[in-house]
């Protein structure tokens, strides 16, 4: 239909490289309509290419040698689909400064490299497009930058690790533990032999330093980025949860305030009419607060070959169709503010405390009149004989400020009926 | 920061017209930023210049004459939130044959003359844009063309009208009755004196030709889309549903199949579990199938001054950068293919009938074997003897073809011991 033909340079052939050879073969017609020219992988970086892939290759695609795509001059996109920082962002800087367009689901690099990225593409006259970076094929990247473009954005707060929605889900709907449900994740591939990128939280503070950079026009660098994992998380916090009206979920919160950005991963008590609150399984989710549109919700898979391999191939159709028409870069780098981000202590959240203490008089009031000097007020508690001479008790504060809190609970760590602190849980979207 | 000025004419400064008004004053700096140019607004038709509207307008911007937005070489870019098709299309279209780029919310405008508005603006390299028509501030018509561009799109199903969804909400949580919460919903604006757009399914049909035109890449012209309305919904069928775990909610269905495409907006029961069936009150969502992403849900508020005019700015922020580059129509009209419309007789889908029968032996056999004749089995029965002499029969059908149920249907009408067939509707998600 035409004969003109964008020729892509494919770096890594792992699970998403695989998704995104099979879409730009399986629906080659309509993208090709769509773009306006053949989208057409010319070659393949892997490192055995004698390897047996059980994959229809042409013998001459597969290369081991970077150069044959950075500099060859047929390759007019490069997609770096390899993961981690070493030696993709070597890589893809090289990509770039030959003027090549660069498609990438790379979060890591994104997170960590953004910036250089940007400005190589920038001197370079190209693209640099990584919807598959954050939460796979849920378009969110796009939509921050270009539908959303007209909003101040006020918060941003992802389910954007889908291992941990997995986890907290069965937790939840089966009453198990942390450690059951992993040993379960990782029977189904879901978890990492070392599962501590997802349940520690750094795999969703990488993506939330990608999203609130684009909703808050600011780099925000991943350092500063607050972050908790889930590995506290028991069943009966969740059951407490739920007796509360809330659900627990890992969640990336990222807001504007008067005193800078706040933005934190953390597990978070979140009501349950809360339309994140029913994003459930290994399902993403993202909800944003813009000043215009009021609140919105993008939901799908945050993960997998096909989900992922969509936005990857979404952005080669988007970047090939700049090429043709000669505008890379047409919408580039974001962030063209500089916004402080706000140190912890000073973000506002209420919070949920279960605490073991002694069954004994005065032991809640003591308790309540430390958070009281500490100006934390208090909503509701909860408390009950556990067993022997000893009761639980379950609090959840009023919006207070975080080191007043912290200032609390290092002196009621110190009375002697508190025997110990069980759990401390923020909670979020009230 | 720029000296470079794109400059728009808006016809229309009603509710939307005023939002749009009001965003580009205030986020006047970031949109600046993010286009790299100012964007103003030079001249706004109205009916009555004279009038006053309680807003900061420069007295030579308004203009009760049409030629002096799109006749004025001054204005690059037109936008019309006039509403209706007459004068809408006809200005509109004089804008277009001037070179200038569209912006349009106008559903009614785009489902019947889209064809007509894309081929001159492919004629005289223009833009029309028209994310504010469908489902207002949630991004949708740019994630359809662009983000998930790689997928072939199996399904789209929508709570596409806002009115109606409040009134089945309501329906749902206060077990009222249709006439009781239209009034209700009459009295806070949500729905007109004349709802019949609404309650009978009009606006979503509209809403549904614009979306399954850009998912299935071709153009479904109005007129092929089934439509069915929720003024026959009852506070007990929503009670039944609930017991037979389904909401009921009015939706706009688009689906390929290998024998055409499927377009039907019509009331249906919806799996509790289904993403869409926690949408409530006025939010609108949309939920899409792609053979690559999988299933994704878009949600957010689908009507409004505001959210609707953030999906105008976005949009003109998007043709303003296309003039800056001299790339307009970049992303045009996607309807290259012609896919046939099938017929709703062969249509399959899952029913839900319920019957006020005679309380006698043989009449639930009889119906059954009527069903049966005409290759319609069931998946669950519920009878209930009412009062007096008759009982409440309520089916679930397995999936059967629509003209087979049909049949039978009216086979079951002439039997003597039913007296009436209170309700059918189709379910959907299963």
């Amino acid at each position: 239909m035409t004969d003109k033909v964008i020729s892509v340079g494919l770096m890594g052939l792992g699970t998403v490289g695989r998704g995104v050879y099979r879409i730009l073969k399986d629906n080659s017609a309509g993208i090709e309509q769509k773009v306006g020219a053949r989208v057409e992988i010319k070659k393949i970086l892997v490192r055995e290419p004698a390897k047996n892939r059980g994959i229809d290759l042409r013998e001459d695609m597969l290369t081991a040698n970077v150069g044959d795509i950075v500099e060859n001059p047929e390759i007019d996109l490069v997609v770096e689909v390899m993961g981690g920082i070493n030696p993709a962002f070597e890589y893809s800087m090289m990509a770039l400064k030959k003027g090549k367009s660069l498609v990438t689901a790379n979060k890591d690099m994104i997170a960590l490299h953004g910036k250089e990225l940007f400005e190589a593409a920038d001197e370079n006259n190209a693209d640099v497009l990584f919807e598959a970076s954050v939460a796979g094929g849920i378009p969110i990247i796009r939509p921050l930058k270009e539908c959303l473009a007209a909003n101040r954005i006020r918060q941003v707060i992802g389910i954007i690790n889908g291992t941990t929605n997995y986890m907290l889900t069965r937790m939840t709907k089966e009453s198990l533990d942390f450690e059951q449900v992993l040993k379960e994740a990782q029977a189904l591939g879901y978890a990492e032999a070392d599962p501590s990128a997802d349940v520690e939280g750094y795999d969703a503070a990488r993506k939330l330093a990608i999203l609130s950079s684009i909703a808050f026009n600011t780099r925000v660098p991943l350092n500063k980025v607050f972050v908790e994992g889930i590995t506290g998380i028991t069943a009966e916090d969740i059951i407490y949860a739920n007796e509360l009206n809330y659900v627990i979920k890992l969640l990336g919160i990222a807001k504007e305030t008067d005193e800078g950005i706040e933005v934190r991963v953390h597990p978070a008590l979140l009501p349950k009419h809360h339309p994140l609150a029913s994003v459930n399984d290994v399902y993403n989710a993202i909800f944003i607060r813009g000043d215009a549109v009021g609140d919105v919700m993008f939901y799908g898979r945050g993960a997998g070959e096909m989900p992922t391999a969509s936005a990857v191939v979404a952005d080669v159709m988007n970047a090939a169709r700049n090429l043709l028409r000669n505008v890379p870069g047409i919408i580039s780098c974001t962030c063209f503010e500089e916004k402080p981000v706000k140190p912890m202590g000073s973000t506002s959240t209420k919070y949920y405390v279960r605490l073991n203490v002694a069954d004994k008089p005065g032991v809640l009031a003591g308790i309540a009149l430390i958070f009281g000097n500490n100006e934390v007020s208090l909503s509701s508690v909860i408390q009950r004989h556990t067993s022997g001479h000893s009761a639980e008790i379950v609090l959840v504060t009023h919006e207070v400020l975080e080191r007043n809190f912290q200032e609390a609970l290092k002196s009621i760590r110190k009375l002697s009926a508190v025997y110990e602190i069980t759990s401390v849980i923020r909670t979020e979207g009230d």
